[in-house]
């Protein structure tokens, strides 16, 4: 199934993409308490294709390709690095991640995003997958110079919280094995990361297990696996896709902030 | 106005304590949306105090007395160190604080908190005031050895993002002045931390600023200030109790986790 969510006639659905996704079937609800057809199909040339979660928790990893480690010359960390994003810098498909007026290095982070379908506390690893709706696109967009600076006092948040540096969707695809997608990032149509996420260092069930270890996951919160290497910069007029195979492509320009 | 909320007979209301916070207003809404009196009134003792603030984003920052980041052995940070607890991490005025199964060194950590009224970005800090409903009191419980292995690699979230870590409450206290507010936290009645909030590096219209120069901030959103010197372990069987000048006491008892 393609979870989609837009916005048609100044309503928001959530709907389930067919024919290679040119129409959505409408539902009413959603996919957390039940969604179910209204009858109603949209043409997917009539619709604005939203994020797929609206303001969701965010929890991202960090360091977790070891080619992506090597390229940032650090050691493997002995803990799982985590942190939140807030809801506020989600964006979905075709929006613009802006780039804030006094940014000096942004750089793009293509990556899997699992989508947590019902409340998870202290769940194995070997049960993660029932807890776990589907997946999507993510950009971990981030302000090296400002994460650079919290970092280096054990806290990570502006660098990677700024409003639209967020970027998911386009769809919640379910029924996806995660342990093998091919992810591929570019910049202008321009290959920039090309990966499995078979080498995730932490797999998808370990990162739900590690967190639900501690804290309630909820439904719709979002968990962002980590890049793998090839991370770089974008500059206002680039345009950066991710595409992960089984999911789609989530594109999205870059454009200067105006104020 | 001393802004509560509560579950009587199984429904959840906002209301405003009277008379002492002796009897509450019931009122319809939130303070968000507005508050208006049901008419209906209700005696404390039949009630059960709610945290102010259901699942809210939480914003915190590290290192904001002087007196605290000299016992923590660090210097003055060159930005402001701020990270995000979530909402699972909140309970309320009496709610135990869960001393985790592994847990080795859990600290309590006494804090003004600034919960925001209305949407806020790009906010100076001259009119950071027109955007804060009201303060209440929090406790930011960290688990420091987490913490530490954490932000050796730059990031916080388990360290102090795990469930019941962030009590809130008893009041949102409104037509507050947070620049010189006594704090108190107590620990099986002993006085462990005694501060003002005059002391804040980075007062609380300074926090706003910063925050909404960079990201949305959000109706029900809570900013934890920091805390002042005095932190210190806490284990099960403890009581702690966080007093702010002009809001109340957030009592929690701490109790060893059952698995």
């Amino acid at each position: 199934m393609r979870i989609v969510r837009y916005a048609v006639d100044g309503a928001r659905h959530y709907g389930e993409f067919e024919d290679g996704d040119a129409r959505i079937v409408r539902c009413e609800g959603d996919p957390f308490t039940g969604m179910s057809p209204t009858g109603q199909v949209d043409e997917v040339g009539d619709v604005v294709v939203l994020p797929p979660l609206e303001r969701p928790r965010i929890f991202g990893f960090a360091y977790n390709y070891a080619a992506h480690i090597d390229e940032t010359d650090r050691d493997v960390p002995e803990v799982p690095v985590c942190f939140m994003k807030p809801s506020t810098a989600v964006v979905g498909p075709g929006d613009a991640i802006v780039y804030p007026a006094d940014g000096e290095l942004i750089h793009f982070e293509g990556e899997l995003v699992a989508v947590i379908g019902k409340e998870a506390r202290h769940v194995k690893a070997s049960e993660a997958h029932e807890y776990i709706l589907g997946y999507t696109c993510g950009n971990d967009v981030s302000d090296r110079i400002v994460q650079r600076r919290e970092s280096a006092f054990g806290t990570l948040l502006i660098g990677k919280g700024q409003d639209t540096f967020a970027p998911l969707g386009p769809v919640i695809a379910t029924g996806l094995d995660p342990s093998d997608l091919a992810l591929t990032t570019r910049v202008n149509g321009a290959v920039a990361q090309s990966a499995s996420t078979v080498d995730l260092l932490l797999a998808v069930p370990d990162l739900v297990a590690y967190l639900s270890r501690y804290l309630t996951l909820l439904p719709g919160d979002a968990i962002m696996t980590g890049t793998p290497s090839g991370v770089g910069p974008i500059r206002p007029g680039d345009e950066v896709e991710v595409e992960i195979e089984g999911i789609g492509v989530l594109c999205n320009p870059v454009v200067a902030e105006s104020r």
